[in-house]
């Protein structure tokens, strides 16, 4: 057990002191790069490179080499590696979301499910954590994670992406049991997946809800938020000595936050449609809070993105428990010196809301 | 002028008592309906059908001739109409969303583009608007409408639909002068365009923000509220003897609902994401409430339908400032008889709540 040289990200997220705070980005290991294009392009296909542990490895610490600034890792993987290792076949078709082979929507299909066991069926994830962890050698902690099981839900019942989750939506209006009996298996799968994942060297967790916004408030409390709060009872709290912080993020949940602070996890992610001061006033120091810059600033000058990053900064205002992050993932298009820029700023523009 | 036959949208618009609850459905004169389907492939393309008022009336009244629980019609068009009469050529491709021939990037494409004059542009839509309301010889009120300048901005900038706003973004980051130029052309257009539909005949205007819900919590300020809220400073208050109330809809708008309450909206539309009973607590009695049903349940049976119907009927709770409808538009795979059990059911488990 290497000592960690930098646990800024991990002090921010149980609101201990830090001296700048601490910045990551969703999907920082990714197309904006160049050099995960080059790894990607070797590879083969996407799933080709979450499946070779030594590349997942790779193309996790390139964005640490290149970006000097930034206090966490995190996995690369994909968020539907589990209903892949139920059977389901994922695969990416060129200029396409996921697909599955097969779909999910009669009651014999769900039945006929299994619960995931990672030690058996997802050992090429829990070897790119331990490899990630490794390799990291404490320069930065290591983030594990999932999706969520409403937003697993909606892939495995509409075979792929969809912009209105019709037919998974029409199985929760119609036949909540089906979609519970789904949602319960993922919940079990997914408990234990991200506690190998912990027990491999994961330090921290996050749980991406991608899809619970599109829910109303009632179905996002029945079919998002409790099975999310199932899955965080379950787990690991401690390991190597250390809390294990879970970090729960519902895209277009700005709603919501105030039940997403009782579920016990350390951090809400916020997207960058909710005003982080407000956000701050209503979870009061129950929880941290991760974000939440407009992904699309990084399309605009540096001195713009400096100018958004000291905002949010001001916003959350004096003290810790903040974690600085986008509001959603870091797009193709990026300029890798406009991320750069970025965390500079972050860093430059923090420290003076930790002092005394 | 004849006189208005069901005047229950209206008095509910302006919270004054009403014997049920009104209810319309975004988007109901369309493709869930065969004989909409009918009228459209007669017309050709979905343009030829906005742009023929004889036709925009046929498709108008189709719903209210199915449906006798419908308490109004909503003007057959698109949101798109004022983009084109700047001339930059809207068009739709089977299967994709719509399109322009021309996008605004520069500033010399802003500087460019003219202020849409309604009388001299956009005849056929205040064609359609009177003939509609002709035909409708006071059954129920008609609501005009319009895009918001925002989400009009959008698909000018990237010259069809999108699913992450870049280019406009980026405007709107490194060039807000350029994009506030542009907005504040579509604040001239529209406010003449919604006036004159005033003057045609709508006895109601709704403003569809259909994308104010992708912007940050401060960009929504500057970019879609404000200018959503000099358009209603410009609006014609009064016609015939009666208000025209303005209903403000940005969908994905949860967080700023105390914002748009302070408009001088007369209602505020809401999407399935907001819990209606807090949301009524928090906007006081400022505004009334349009919504806000998730359009999936209409997948669902009839009985389930009306167990939703009344579980937001309960939430709105006694008293009048309730227009019930869809939190978003109704979808085309909808069973129209799912539809006429829903219209049914608001006005059946309504009445409870309007009595003394």
């Amino acid at each position: 057990m290497t000592e960690l040289k930098n646990d800024r990200f991990l002090r921010a997220l149980m609101k201990q002191p830090v001296d700048v705070t601490p910045v990551w980005m969703m999907r920082q290991a990714g197309r904006y790069l160049p050099e995960y294009r080059a790894t990607r392009a070797e590879a083969g296909d996407f799933m080709s490179l979450c499946m070779n542990p030594e590349k997942a490895c790779e193309v996790t610490l390139q964005p640490l080499d290149r970006y000097p600034q930034l206090d966490a890792a995190i996995l690369f993987s994909d968020i539907l590696t589990i209903p892949d290792a139920m059977g389901l076949g994922l695969y990416f078709e060129t200029g396409e979301g996921p697909r599955f082979k097969k779909s999910v929507r009669t009651a014999a299909d769900i039945e006929a499910l299994p619960v995931v066991d990672t030690k058996k069926d997802l050992t090429y994830v829990t070897d790119a954590v331990s490899t990630i962890r490794k390799e990291l050698n404490g320069r930065v902690p290591l983030i594990g994670f999932t999706g969520s099981p409403w937003t697993l839900a909606t892939y495995m019942v509409e075979g792929g992406s969809s912009k209105d989750y019709r037919r998974t939506k029409a199985m929760m209006y119609d036949q909540p049991e089906l979609l519970h009996l789904l949602i319960d298996k993922l919940v079990l799968s997914i408990t234990d997946y991200l506690n190998e994942q912990i027990l491999a060297g994961a330090q921290a967790v996050q749980i991406f809800d991608s899809w619970g916004g599109a829910l109303s408030h009632a179905a996002y409390q029945e079919f998002s938020l409790q099975p999310m709060q199932r899955i965080i009872d379950g787990l690991i709290k401690e390991h190597e000595g250390r809390q294990v912080p879970v970090i729960l993020f519902t895209k277009g949940g700005g709603q919501w936050l105030e039940m997403m602070a009782d579920t016990g996890a350390a951090a809400l992610g916020l997207d960058w449609t909710t005003d982080i001061a407000q956000a701050k006033a209503r979870v009061g120091d129950r929880v941290a809070l991760q974000g939440n810059m407009d992904p699309a600033v990084l399309y605009a000058s540096p001195k713009r993105i400096r100018e958004e990053v000291g905002a949010i900064l001001k916003g959350f205002g004096q003290g810790p428990g903040h974690i600085f992050n986008l509001g959603h993932g870091v797009t193709p298009q990026v300029d890798p010196a406009h991320a750069g820029a970025f965390f500079e700023a972050v860093h430059e523009l923090s420290a003076a809301y930790h002092q005394g």
